[in-house]
């Protein structure tokens, strides 16, 4: 029976975290509940605003984020898990204030990507606003060989930032176009596959038709990364 | 802002859970983060199995609970929802080692056999053994004047438990052929409506075509109970 209790440090948004907890279960191999991974899921959408804070329009969300991480200690998590791309920009905030592992989201990225078989060369990766200009996956996944194309800004004001508002206010099905338009635009642009890296995009793609080009989900590469961890794997 | 921290002591099945947050979300009037309910859910899958405990063949699930449930104080939540009929079996023990509401699944579900406007008199419950013969629906849906029926035993052995059972072992799909069969044996044998007294029963009923009678989703009713208690009603 699993003993590692994962800490999913979550509610940013909520409907990404609940879907992370759904991966992250359909994704355990299990027969039984009792095969299934031990987790405590903080989540506090009041978390402020991760763009609006690296923008300079909002308060700053380290001391939340690590009121957060404080209780999943108390909890008696062994590991952290975050289900936000944009809040691994205060990454280094977080690990300076717990001892725990926090299994970075970009990391799981590049081991879908290679999972997938996407070779080094042109991709494209669609994010908040704040994701991408911290360069978080520019940064990432230069080492895998990836090079990483984003959104232009236009692209960013019409389609994505939007779209991630869209499914932040339970407007799925509509989220749906504008994103899938971002993620053709970049893939016509010759990325060879699509990282969606930002936790809303991701249920955005996926409530209508499936994209002829391989994507990314990282709520999912987050999932396996968790699994892995529970599993055994050093974090 | 909604500043009361809802507490969701899960696992019991974790997917189930993590429909409950889904729908804790979705059903939220939201337009962005901040406007979602904070809550923390402790996904503890290793609580022992309800039912066995119930029937005399596993350990008791209580402390678990309890364990969970200190865990849930320690968050600084305000509240409890269950998203686990069985586990009500143990309401009492629960009730009586915390100061904190616990908002009962069954009484969420006769508020939602209300919403639905199903009158007094006939209506059928499946759940899981345990749910059944400790009586929690029987009991808890008397006063509103519905009458309850359960599936036969032979239904129970071929259709309702090994239903539960796939879903908690991941084998979502293949659980809605006995699951709805089994709702639509008791529709035949009268009844108005329907109650999925158990929380795998939902995620079975909903992996197939709709049922032609009023179905009524404990996972559902019990979101709509708790964010009923965020937005200021007692608990």
């Amino acid at each position: 029976m699993p003993d590692r209790i994962l800490g999913v440090l979550g509610g940013m948004g909520p409907l990404a975290s609940a879907e992370f907890m759904r991966q992250l279960t359909l994704l355990t191999p299990a027969a039984r509940d009792q095969d299934h991974v031990p987790a405590v899921l903080w989540s506090d959408p009041r978390v402020p605003d991760r763009t609006a804070a690296r923008q300079g329009t909002g308060p700053d969300p380290l001391l939340a984020l690590l009121r957060g991480i404080r209780g999943l200690e108390a909890a008696g998590c062994g590991a952290i898990a975050i289900p936000c791309n944009t809040a691994h920009g205060w990454i280094d905030g977080m690990r300076a204030a717990t001892a725990l592992p926090i299994l970075h989201i970009v990391d799981a990225a590049a081991e879908a990507l290679r999972a997938a078989g996407i070779p080094p060369g042109p991709i494209g990766v669609m994010g908040t606003a704040a994701t991408l200009a911290m360069g978080l996956f520019q940064d990432g996944l230069q080492a895998g060989g990836w090079e990483v194309s984003v959104p232009t800004e236009a692209e960013m004001a019409r389609l994505v930032t939007p779209g991630i508002a869209l499914v932040k206010a339970n407007r799925v099905a509509e989220s749906h176009a504008p994103l899938a338009e971002a993620a053709q635009a970049l893939a016509a642009r010759g990325a060879r596959a699509v990282v969606l890296g930002c936790t809303e995009i991701p249920l955005g793609i996926a409530a209508g038709p499936a994209q002829p080009f391989p994507v990314i989900d990282t709520i999912q590469a987050l999932a396996l990364a968790s699994i892995r961890w529970a599993q055994g794997e050093r974090g």
